[in-house]
């Protein structure tokens, strides 16, 4: 459907291009208007062309399908001119690299954006994540299953789209591609030359894109500005641009009791029970407040600046509002603002398994228990160090740590053993929020939001932005777009179609930011 | 196969039945030896007839097949002149109630058994729980498959039959219906009336047991001894007495993050993470040595006496082996006896769940965390007053506790939340170790087991007593003939055929047992 929306490849006109500020601005206001117009007309369109790419399902250990996702996005940007191919490593996902030139291009941008969606659990999902369905509104607020519009009708920015990956991490390519389509149509020049590199396995810790920066180095050394499509847009509705991202590593622990299951009568009170010794372990490391108590655990962080304090401080404070979503009395460590725990560490306990409970619990003395525990890092926070004071911690609690479960020579030998398997990871990334280099997307966005920007100094989320600050030293600044409360991660995510507009919008004055 | 055997159906010689310790024990002699001879003899039959039993599934929500049981196993006993009725209470399991008098009779003894096993979770199992497997001894011993006997064998008393309820409880089933043959076939007389209740809800908690004692209370009125056959022998392998049982009762508790699982990037640091406040709620309840800190939870018990203390003393210490065998390098309370320990009131970790560990684990902030929680109980202990002290302990820990899961209001006024599903359960029974009605079966056991009969003052299983106490005040002991390491509760659960074997001398004993 998307293909019958005029598109022009290549013929740019340069009518636009005249230097200034004044002038610039100009342009980018033009260039807003156009995305305004576009997806004002071709609002049905775009819905439609987003959801046939939402139906390919995204994991990126589902070998075939992550392909033809791979395929299917890149052949939508050969189509509106860019160089593309699909660079490969080891059997991994392919990553979509692409690069467009603009004559008299003011700086070369990199886009990233990761294709691949987070494994899906079907069983909780209100639909089928890769059926993508439209609602109302949301879901937890009434929203209702209404049908997909055709050409001409009116789009009510509050309708959202449900599926996998409808805001983590596809939707800036609708978003990206209207753009590109929206300027085309109205003669708009870019000022950038744009280099796209799309990820094809984010979600799995995006284990080969070391070696794919590495090996394809010479077409990511002449970066001025990287550009990061992912994450929520603000959690108050505002749309912001966010100058770091946490690091991210984990590790599993599991503590043993009994070699095999003990009748808890015959031998409870007298055989070692592995969730007491889990839970006593796992309490010692963090306190009710939620600050964390392994040693060094804070040392390696940079300090907040005062800039950091005061764009958290201009920022809107959506914490009571966020409680309120989210059923939540209180948060963290007293309330404290969440802009500022988000600039420290943090220590998740993502899982806990230790036999059953419930119906298939049993009267037994379980032989293990199991915590996953995921590790956010910030700037200064190695995360193989992280992961080392973890387990000093464990071992200060008299724990022997082991790499398999023990043999019973082990077992017979300590008292307490941990087995610890250490995940893999990667640090934080961040930028100096009064960079020369950021400032025309900074103005650009000005002229998109308004004083509604927020200018956030640390995502939560991670990506692997380390990797990009070796391969081209430039700025990393990411633009998110999705609705904060987007179910990311997690079953019935979806994106807000008000969302997926203002991401044309966005896109449309970034591509034509001037100094 | 056993039908070919013979057995006499009431035609009792009373020959034998001169009163007098000398005599009597030349009868208890007499029967032990008779008992012997069956088992050199029919060894093969016994054991065919008793995998024949155990390929009947027997989870007691199996309507048709504990039905099944049920049938099969009173035509074994009315074949044996036994009178027999299934009787009925609200579409649960029958209670199996047999009945034999002895002319002459010194007493009546009731014999307990259930004949409903653990839920078996297949998936674990080395084979399918309900085909009965042979294995030349222990699988964890190097034990390898070989055929069943056939009649004329030789039987190895290492040997061991693998299925569910191997041991826990339909072994004293065989080892009865042996006994009786072994004393019909030798013209040997029994000295008690006896009575028969086989509960077929036991592994269920015995929800219906109460009203079947009290529907039929006339049948239960007139006991002079109650028998309990079940639970293992002692660990040392030597044939043990038990002249208590612990009670159990038992709760669920569920504590709570955000209402949906939350991004645990944009989200870890501020929303509070279950999994931390229910390890921190649960390592407030035990300490590293495995004593419970909760208030009073100690008070209630009866003292240990001094014939409890010589008992334990008297007993072959298993401390060491039982820690070797299951891979242990201390047990709790800085390696204090097992029998001493039973002694005192358990608080069991059963089960931890909050989202997933492993493959399956994400990077989430579940919204949830449960732990179910086992008590086992001493004599003085009130199941209800116990989960009380566990919810006021909870309580004191800040906990606002609910009954279902919190609706929006509950959440935003409570920041600590805890959802308590209380078990039903039932209080532990003690009988005094010198009751002049037990002598004769201590003097009957100690001819078959000499100085290595241990006297047990508690086994730390639990069975439904209390009610028995009520329905006809009288001793209580319980008599086990299972090997300990059978895997009670849990998969592959076996039993060792010389411990079959004891079990049809041990009752050989007891049906001629003397004042």
């Amino acid at each position: 459907m998307m293909k019958s929306v005029k598109h022009i490849a290549c013929a740019l006109s340069a009518a636009f291009c005249i230097h200034g500020v004044a002038h610039a601005q100009d342009n980018v206001e033009a260039a807003i208007q156009a995305a305004k117009n576009y997806h004002g007309q071709y609002g049905a369109e775009i819905v439609n062309m987003f959801t046939d790419l939402l139906a390919i399902p995204n994991d990126a250990l589902d070998e075939e399908n992550i392909r033809l996702n791979a395929q299917t996005i890149a052949t939508m940007f050969e189509e509106r001119g860019f160089a593309m191919e699909l660079l490969e490593h080891d059997g991994a996902p392919p990553l979509i690299y692409g690069s467009l030139e603009t004559p008299g291009a003011q700086r070369t941008i990199a886009i990233y954006v990761h294709y691949d969606g987070q494994p899906t659990e079907d069983v909780k999902w209100s639909h089928s994540p890769f059926e993508p369905v439209l609602y109302s509104r949301s879901m937890t607020d009434g929203g209702e299953v209404i049908p997909f519009p055709v050409p001409g009708d009116t789009i009510n920015p509050d309708w959202r789209i449900y599926a996998r990956s409808a805001s983590d991490d596809k939707a800036p390519i609708p978003a990206l591609l209207s753009a590109i389509d929206a300027l085309r149509g109205e003669d708009i020049p870019f000022t950038s030359n744009i280099k796209l590199i799309f990820d094809g396995e984010e979600e799995r810790g995006s284990p080969n894109l070391d070696e794919y920066l590495d090996t394809y180095s010479e077409k990511f050394s002449d970066i001025d500005l990287w550009l990061f499509c992912d994450g929520p847009g603000h959690q108050s509705g505002q749309p912001q641009l966010v100058f770091g991202v946490r690091g991210v590593t984990g590790l599993e622990v599991t503590v043993y009791g009994p070699d095999r299951g003990l009748h808890s009568g015959h031998y409870g009170n007298w055989a070692p029970g592995p969730g007491w010794r889990l839970t006593s372990l796992l309490a010692s490391m963090k306190d009710s407040e939620g600050d964390v108590l392994i040693d060094d655990f804070y040392s390696s962080s940079i300090a907040i600046t005062d800039a950091d304090r005061a764009a958290i401080a201009a920022a809107p404070s959506v914490d009571d509002d966020l409680r309120e979503t989210f059923g939540l009395a209180r948060s963290e460590s007293n309330n404290a603002p969440l802009g500022e725990r988000i600039l420290q560490p943090a220590l998740n306990l993502q899982g806990l398994k230790s036999a059953e409970v419930g119906d298939k619990s049993r009267n037994v003395i379980p032989p293990s228990a199991t915590a996953a525990i995921g590790l956010r890092l910030v700037k200064g926070n190695d995360p193989s160090d992280m992961l080392d004071l973890v387990e000093a911690h464990i071992r200060a609690q008299g724990y022997h740590i082991v790499r398999e479960d023990p043999d019973r020579k082990t077992r017979l030998k300590y008292p307490l053993i941990a087995k610890v398997t250490r995940g893999t990871g990667y640090p934080a990334v961040k930028s100096q929020m009064d960079d020369d280099r950021v400032a025309p997307l900074i103005n650009a966005l000005k002229t998109v939001a308004g004083d509604e920007l927020v200018l956030t100094p640390m995502l939560g989320g991670s990506l692997p932005l380390y990797m990009f600050e070796e391969a081209s030293p430039a700025p990393i600044v990411v633009l998110p777009i999705a609705n904060f409360d987007n179910n990311q991660h997690a079953p019935d995510e979806n994106i807000r179609l008000g969302n997926l507009f203002y991401g044309i919008e966005a896109y449309a004055s970034m591509l034509t930011m001037e100094e």
